[in-house]
């Protein structure tokens, strides 16, 4: 069976190497004689797997020593309640910068939690479709934390520098950019990311976060939701979801096969410039609503002249055996979503494809 | 490979049927050419796996029309939570009948959010070794619900019969027996069961929930801890954990094969009854520590005479490509965890094992 070409925006294609792996040794880990899934989440082979992930997480994304790397469940929507259950305390007030669906959704959690307030939106002007500059950043700089979504799925826009915040503790929702390039982790209080965009299935949703704030943490939230207990129980305070963790191992490590978070940036910037080229360069079809430097490396959304035409390219593209392309009901159009591992032989296609049609 | 006899507490075995079916569509479902995890979760290969785990679950339950079947993350531990913050509102107080270590660590957890009381408690007078009577009962009537554990696994006992505990919703940690006979579901208020036990793989919570206590519940939380909100939409209000779910449909379907649960039953009696009567017949050897109205179907616990005894007993187990067999740390000695998966063979297997062991 040839494999689809598969732009889903989420949960989405994965490599194909990390797949082979996992079904090969699906009824047998280890030449233990039984699989991953029926292993005791405190025995070796699955205590293995779990510390390989999270020490390749650690090497591919260079997490300083003073960052927890935590394991969780429930995807980046738990973790929009979890962050301000942890880290917003009464009597202060956290910084939201809305630039998409998924940062309101975050900060409108967060509101029901404590005080929560907009630093900046860009969705009056022109309906997300940039990231704000520096000076039209509104901070208070006795914010709890500044709250960030990294990249904007549905809109197809992205921070390509991420704002200075100061003092404050910037945390990033990266769930659709996690690890498409080497990023400063040291700039941020904490990350947090849904593994099925860009790391590997759903039911996963990596924690990077910087100790002292797990440390100082509240403590009057339930135990589950605490940070520092799966901090201080290497995220097996409960079962985790091992399989999930198991596919998430071989999937960063074919990203270290392919020599770490540099060379998969590096493709994943030609696959961005090969779309971006072909709507740029035909005009006479296609448009790109994003603002061009707020252009997503992960998300290329575009629209066509008509209904009709977006119609018939989807159509076509579906006889090409590629799906996924149809944008999110909520703003319509076209979206292909390239993360890492949407493979270059792919976007090459796609982008001859959108060359050529109704040329 | 042989398969290796897997009496581990949870993750636990799985049906071997459901293991290669996944294996066997990993690449590819339904002739998509892509795996079941690269599927969006608002798409048709995946919506149909999501529908039928759910019809199967409804199927094989009994569950009335009036309850709510959710899919959910974080395992019963964050039910430990979930279930105050939907059902407790202030001004009430909850009922925590304790058993064993799971349900005091549901009491506690409750207690961090709400008012709780200890109804009952066997811990006592023998360390968790039996079942209140009815009479040994102290409840509140006007409890916002009586919480039990249906199955203690670390300590051996299990309710064979439940609680009258009049109107007030009954509401039960289902995790170590779920499914493993039929129940008359209306006589709950709430089920919640983790999967890695029964079910299948870990990452993925089953919630069987009244409907008018969804609707009643608490709407001052956090959007993604409402169960109305998860209900409204067919437990994919934010990405479930696919694969997980894919895999609880397998193994649904393997139960449905073999006859339904009051076939399930039928072996799971009888695989139970295989090693308790070893225990009883070689009293020179092993102890049950469990009353016997009170000794559980799924993990049974028993004593060697010695420490010396019981490492010479897991260690020619081991020979016998037995494993699981150490129980619990807290507890020590010796555990058999025969849940659903486990076949009538492995457990034939061992309980000639320790009819012949030393003998």
């Amino acid at each position: 069976m040839a494999r689809t070409i598969n732009f889903n925006a989420g949960p989405a294609a994965l490599p194909l190497g990390a797949l082979e792996r996992a079904q090969k040794e699906l009824l047998d880990i280890g030449g233990t004689g039984m699989s991953v899934m029926e292993h005791s989440h405190r025995g070796k082979a699955y205590e293995a797997v779990h510390n390989e992930a999270i020490a390749l997480v650690k090497e591919l994304l260079a997490v300083p020593d003073n960052y927890d790397i935590l394991l969780l469940q429930g995807g980046a929507s738990q973790q929009f309640a979890v962050v301000p259950m942890n880290l917003l305390p009464q009597g202060k007030s956290a910084d939201y910068i809305l630039t998409g669906s998924w940062s309101q959704k975050a900060y409108k959690e967060a509101k029901t939690l404590g005080t929560a307030r907009v630093a900046s939106s860009t969705e009056k002007d022109k309906k997300f479709t940039r990231i704000p500059a520096q000076n039209e950043l509104d901070l208070d700089a006795n914010a709890a934390y500044v709250h960030i979504t990294s990249n904007n799925t549905i809109f197809g826009s992205q921070w390509a520098e991420f704002p200075n915040v100061g003092n404050v503790p910037l945390i990033a929702d990266m769930s659709s950019d996690i690890a498409w390039r080497p990023i400063d982790v040291s700039k941020f209080g904490l990350i947090y990311a849904g593994a099925q965009k860009n790391l590997g299935p759903s039911g996963l949703v990596l924690v990077i976060v910087r100790k002292d704030l797990v440390e100082s943490g509240r403590k009057d939230i339930p135990t589950i939701f605490q940070y520092r207990i799966h901090a201080e129980n290497n995220s097996l305070y409960n079962t985790p979801p091992t399989f999930s963790v198991y596919v998430l191992r071989n999937v960063l490590d074919e990203f270290k096969k392919q020599g770490g978070l540099a060379a998969v940036e590096k493709t994943n910037r030609e696959k961005a410039k090969l779309l971006y080229d072909v709507i740029d360069a035909r005009s006479d079809l296609f448009a790109s609503p994003v603002e061009k430097a707020a252009r997503s490396t992960m998300n290329v959304v575009f629209t066509l002249k008509t209904p009709e035409l977006e119609a018939e390219f989807l159509a076509e593209a579906q006889k090409r055996k590629m799906v996924g392309l149809k944008g999110h009901r909520s703003v319509g159009g076209m979206r292909a979503s390239i993360y890492n591992a949407v493979t270059l032989d792919w976007v090459k296609g796609l982008a001859g494809f959108m060359r050529e049609f109704k040329a």
